[in-house]
């Protein structure tokens, strides 16, 4: 692996297959058949990955995995609502910044980075606080790599009949997710997280009866998801111009996801990736920042070394040097970085890797433990 | 040129070359600084255009040209402005469904699909109506291939002191454009219509002080163009994950648009383009749309025959069989379909797709003339 093409281990973009960036060698007429289909097929697989046929759309839409977010809650959350946000990392805050934007009440459940958002503690925000309509709760954080526990949430939102959002940017593919008889109401991921497609565009996995209410609510006309999916219901194409490749990249890697045997099987890889970097990083004293507990098998932050030498610059540029890329720390409180887990990549590159990091601490006479 | 893999004669997207896609092949760090510098370089290529290098600035934005669209307006224009829109086809009604989303006062001046928005009729408006502070002008209006004449327009907006904002979607690239000293403020356009990129971003160029003073006002997050700017200003990285292989795909074209001579050789092969396609339309029976004073180069409208055997999608099957995918008409009170001349395609390719065209209309049985 050259330093000009290295190995990504960044939570998206993604080191992706060669067979998904060889399928955005041709061009794509956006109102012709072939390709409209290729969007319809593309739009079943992801509904299949969590069983959410029948009851549910998926409806894409361009741009980056915020954009999708932001088009979910501008087109599904009534401007009367009032949405509980648990807090527990940048992309939450990001939910709250979007939700001042459009106006939409909301109150926060502050967590620390490393605590996860407990059903027990959603159910009290209901009971201290009967305004809360709605949930948007990040799946999984990707700011210090924490799961939080979907399934208890989704339970605790249905049986207080509140309406429940999800941020599953990063788990969508990889975290089990299952929205038959859930309390789901609509998921949110991209092309380019786990499912090892080329980032571009985002879709929505949403109830059908819930959309149905919903025309004319967005503020916005790009973000209009309601909009797109009745265009696209009775026309087959994109409202605007889809990104072309980006949506046969992801058909592409669609199909290696279900040949590799779907969801399971990338859950079981990502996990020995995890493990395989877990391990090697603690033998060179490298420290994880969250208890296994909440360890997820995305992305694993890991506290910066306190040795005064410390400059993650100059690891980032030494590794990337030897064609792995490493991801900046993003939580509040804590100096940490991050290594992800996830894309076209096994334990080979993850000992790859940790050897660059190992060669690059003692290079820069880093002590780390 | 195979039936799966057609040449595009559609206004975006389009053909673009082999070297374009293939710069797709490799998967890119959204916050490594070889992938930022190659933002730099495409915003500062796109700013060399039109010659807007010093006083505007280029903000990339992830989506359709359309997203883009609706970030100019909604961070540019403010609440009190009132926008005039002179009115000839489908992207100048586009316009007006996002004004009206974001509950931004409008006026339009309603004009003919073949009738080009003059300058004095711009200027009765502003006298007729003086609420009028901003103009939002389509250059070339894609719905029938109509050139609005942006210089005069601008001139005029100048003199009575309107803010311009020009959706040169279709026309950036190919139709000259010069900022220097000009009335416009903002110009929008996308990665994959003249400049021969795959679709996937737009991109806003904006006098940097007007831009200076629009923190905080678009309604939304994503659609930010300041908030866009300011980060990308700071850090050199895109605020959300930018479509990494489109940013490459762009770079790559607009390193190949530079090497063949920039927008006045791109003009002429596309004038010849338009020249071939017409002339040899013309000898089959086909009438233009457009009187030739306001035929673009870009997209040319033809009349659907008046035989009662004329169906577009049979034209467009046979066409495609052939190898080329034709385009739709877009137009509210005329029978039309379109033929795009734009794209990494030259006259061999025009007169390919109008002998396809001519061999399906004696199959089909349809008298033209």
């Amino acid at each position: 692996m050259s330093a000009s093409s290295p190995i990504l281990l960044t939570p998206g973009p993604l080191t992706t297959a060669p067979a998904t960036r060889e399928a955005m060698l041709r061009d794509w007429g956006s109102w012709d058949g072939e390709f409209n289909r290729m969007t319809g097929r593309v739009c079943a697989a992801l509904l299949a990955v969590v069983h959410g046929e029948g009851e549910y759309v998926c409806v894409p839409m361009q741009g980056s995995g915020t954009f999708a977010v932001e088009a979910a809650l501008g087109t599904l959350v009534p401007r009367d609502a009032c949405v509980l946000v648990p807090h527990n990392g940048a992309y939450c805050a990001r939910l709250v910044r979007i939700l001042e934007r459009m106006g939409i009440a909301h109150v926060t459940l502050p967590l620390a980075e490393d605590e996860p958002a407990l059903a027990s503690a959603i159910e009290a925000a209901f009971l201290r606080d009967p305004r809360i309509t709605h949930v948007a709760q990040v799946h999984l954080e990707t700011s210090a790599g924490l799961l939080n526990p979907l399934d208890e949430i989704a339970r605790v939102c249905a049986r207080h009949g509140k309406r429940l959002i999800v941020d599953a940017m990063s788990s969508f593919g990889a975290v089990p997710i299952d929205l038959r008889g859930s309390g789901i109401d609509a998921l949110v991921s991209a092309s380019g997280k786990c499912l090892e497609g080329v980032p571009g565009m985002g879709f929505v996995i949403v109830r059908r009866a819930l959309l149905e209410q919903c025309a004319g609510r967005a503020p916005s006309l790009a973000l209009d998801l309601h909009d797109q999916w009745v265009y696209m219901e009775k026309t087959t194409q994109w409202r605007f111009t889809p990104p072309t490749h980006v949506v046969a990249a992801l058909s592409c890697a669609l199909d290696a996801f279900v040949a590799q045997g779907g969801q399971p099987a990338r859950a079981a890889r990502y996990a020995r990736n995890r493990a395989t970097l877990i391990e090697s990083m603690t033998a060179l004293g490298f420290v994880p920042f969250l208890p296994a507990a909440v360890q997820s098998d995305i992305i694993v932050t890991f506290h910066a070394p306190h040795d005064p030498a410390w400059r993650f610059a100059e690891l980032y540029a030494a590794v990337r040097e030897a064609g792995y890329i490493l991801y900046p720390g993003k939580l509040t409180e804590v100096d940490t970085f991050r290594v992800g887990c996830i894309g076209a990549i096994d334990e080979e590159a993850m000992r790859g890797a940790v050897a660059a990091i190992g060669l690059a601490i003692e290079r820069l006479g880093i002590r780390v433990a």
